[in-house]
């Protein structure tokens, strides 16, 4: 949780986070000012341990950077055209002489940093690398993936429950209005259309998806997945644009919009058909729905994440399902992770797969996806649904946001 | 330009790029697959000189690879499984494994590599320097600002050419349907009003902008600047959402779209006043105008942008107002650069400020801002012009989309 961010400073030998990157879309920035809407162009944030973070920001940045109400540091006062006259324009230089100004200006020089935030791979390896030869007392902590501040955001408090609840409660929306606007659709040909009789296409699904979350004030970075048919085999397929609404075909519609400015996310996923199901598509559905409600109604708080996936592929192989767990490389059957932690990154702490560890485990204040789903390319059709949960404080784990598990829309 | 990639390479010594991060809102890697609606979670590229870009993703996201119709690889025939059980769970040391064994698998462990893509700064540092101790044949080029990618992107060939004017094209419609729809309102007590009598406020202006965008099938990652009055005195302030329209005012409207997945940019501004505009506004603007409309019929290919920036320095310094010239720091009058490149990145090369070497040149192909703009806090007000230009092969300089000047909207 973020409260606890010092004492994991502490406990890990951290003596500053240095964070770089915009104001927005920069999820270690959004979440130590608490805003997404800052629109920064290129910031820096540095927090020594035990105390409040401190902003830094261009001159005409300043009122920007004024809203968190954190302390700040206007850049204008280190006089960076001189610094830049003096490194003869070389922009590496630059930014090292900036950084080492910076936290020479906070009195820190020696110590443990741990480093976060949104940059171009190549130019944070330069620059940082440039300044622990330029600061020879300061290190970088090597940290990738299980990072001192993704376990920090593992947890949440009720503010961000909240804010990631209310993104819910309009993805929900969106995807209720989506079913509404299929349905209010005619059916020509096993095709949905237009009044004027041309095909209904998914990318004119998307369209409207993508003006009720603007309508709503959210944002979906990460697109959006609705997929039919053999693309709904596929997990990560996007679905083609051109694609028209076929009748008895399933549609895995994933929707993952977060606040604008790249703030928390929630996640989201059903599995539709239009008008009727085949009795191969209705079997695959009961299956991960039975997974889905026997997985959820057995997690308990403090358990491992893996233990819940091998419950997972027990419970689809035993109904004759190909399962990740045995078949690691598998495209059918169940081919993909069973969850992951959600937050102002769509994938965070805990992680829910096969490669997860001990660590990864369901504390109260967690908030995880679980999404079973079944993937059949052969056959043309996949499966998946999806919530995001809670594990409250009180040790009960439920969905943040309610939604019908329905399979068939009527349409026709 | 993009088709001068290997030519570069060869001139700056550079074997093989590599770009890291996810396939959408990843200018690197929207500029070599050439798409911006690849929904890639996590993918890497690598380009050996005088090779085709690879393309590296998971086994779940194998249709979404394919589209750019790029040579790809699919990690599941990697076996990282087998991977992570041999480091133990270590998931710095997994991903150093895991690009050993992607650049084995090219044949490529020694060489020159440029590394780009958008990458939390930590992870970057971290993995990238543990790849560099497990090959010792291999070295990053370093670099930032300036690099090999960004010295490509700044100039366009025709493709990238019509996608930012398109993008040009529905910016300046959401604009005009702004201006339309704040003149559609009724004036009470010197403010704009809803037909229910109470305020029409800026939040509500950006909840329409962002609905038609959408509609318009575009993004605004980076926000929209829609700012009066105080807030128009600071360049980058993007607004208040609670405060009402009021006339009189100056109003910076500053816009920049990209297509939907972090595609090619448009940069765009005007100056409103609602209603009328007072007698110093009115100057403001006409200077603004003078200086925008001087510099751009003066500006030449192959011209240095620092050029165009002393000249628009001076023309503002005749007509009385201090300018970063002469006062580097100073908080009133024109305190800004005078452009930027535009293209996948909002701000790319060439370079237009105080800052900018004598390599920042118009050359043909390059797609720039123009945006002179004066400030002044203590009267609370602010105007800035901006077109984006092409400079055209056949040396012409001019806006991409036209759009009329005009300061006051007719209201009331």
């Amino acid at each position: 949780m973020k409260s606890d961010l010092d004492a994991l400073m502490q406990e890990q030998d951290v003596d500053a986070i240095l964070v770089t990157g915009p104001g927005d879309h920069n999820p270690a920035m959004v979440y130590l000012t608490g805003r997404s809407d800052l629109t920064l162009t290129n910031a820096d944030l540095i927090k020594l341990r035990g105390h409040p973070p401190v902003l830094f920001h261009a001159n005409m940045e300043r009122s920007e950077a004024a809203r968190p109400g954190l302390p700040t540091k206007n850049l204008a006062d280190f006089h960076l055209n001189e610094v830049m006259k003096q490194v003869d324009g070389n922009l590496l230089e630059f930014q090292v002489c900036r950084y080492q100004m910076m936290l020479k200006d906070l009195g820190f020089e020696n110590g443990r940093v741990a480093l976060y935030g949104k940059a171009d791979a190549g130019a944070a390896l330069a620059v940082f690398t440039g300044l622990q030869h330029a600061l020879p007392g300061l290190s970088f902590v090597s940290e990738a993936g299980n990072t001192l501040l993704m376990q920090a955001m593992g947890t949440k408090d009720e503010v961000e429950i909240e804010r990631i609840r209310r993104v819910g409660q309009v993805t929900t929306q969106v995807v209720a209005n989506t079913a509404d606007f299929l349905v209010g659709h005619k059916v020509k040909e096993n095709t949905l259309v237009h009044p004027d009789g041309g095909p209904l296409t998914i990318g004119d699904v998307k369209r409207r998806i993508n003006l009720w979350l603007a309508e709503a004030g959210l944002e979906n970075p990460e697109g959006t997945i609705f997929a039919s048919g053999a693309d709904a085999a596929i997990p990560h397929n996007s679905g083609s644009a051109a694609e028209p609404l076929r009748l008895g075909q399933t549609i895995i519609f994933d929707i993952f919009p977060c606040e604008i400015g790249g703030g928390y996310f929630y996640d989201f996923t059903r599995t539709w058909c239009l008008g009727y199901a085949t009795d191969e598509a209705l079997a695959l559905y009961e299956d991960v729905l039975y997974v889905f409600r026997t997985v959820l109604s057995e997690l308990v708080p403090g358990q491992s994440t893996r233990q819940a996936l091998l419950r997972a592929c027990q419970l689809f192989e035993e109904r004759g399902h190909p399962t990740i767990c045995s078949h690691p490389q598998t495209q059918d059957g169940f081919v993909h992770e069973l969850g992951h932690g959600v937050g102002l990154n769509i994938h965070e702490r805990p992680m829910f797969g096969q490669n997860a560890g001990p660590a990864e485990r369901l504390h109260p204040g967690t908030v995880i996806t679980l999404e079973p789903g079944l993937y059949y390319p052969e056959k043309g059709m996949g499966v998946r649904l999806e919530d995001t949960l809670w594990v409250r404080p009180d040790g009960r784990i439920e969905p943040l946001v309610e939604y019908p598990y329905n399979l068939v829309l009527p349409v026709g």
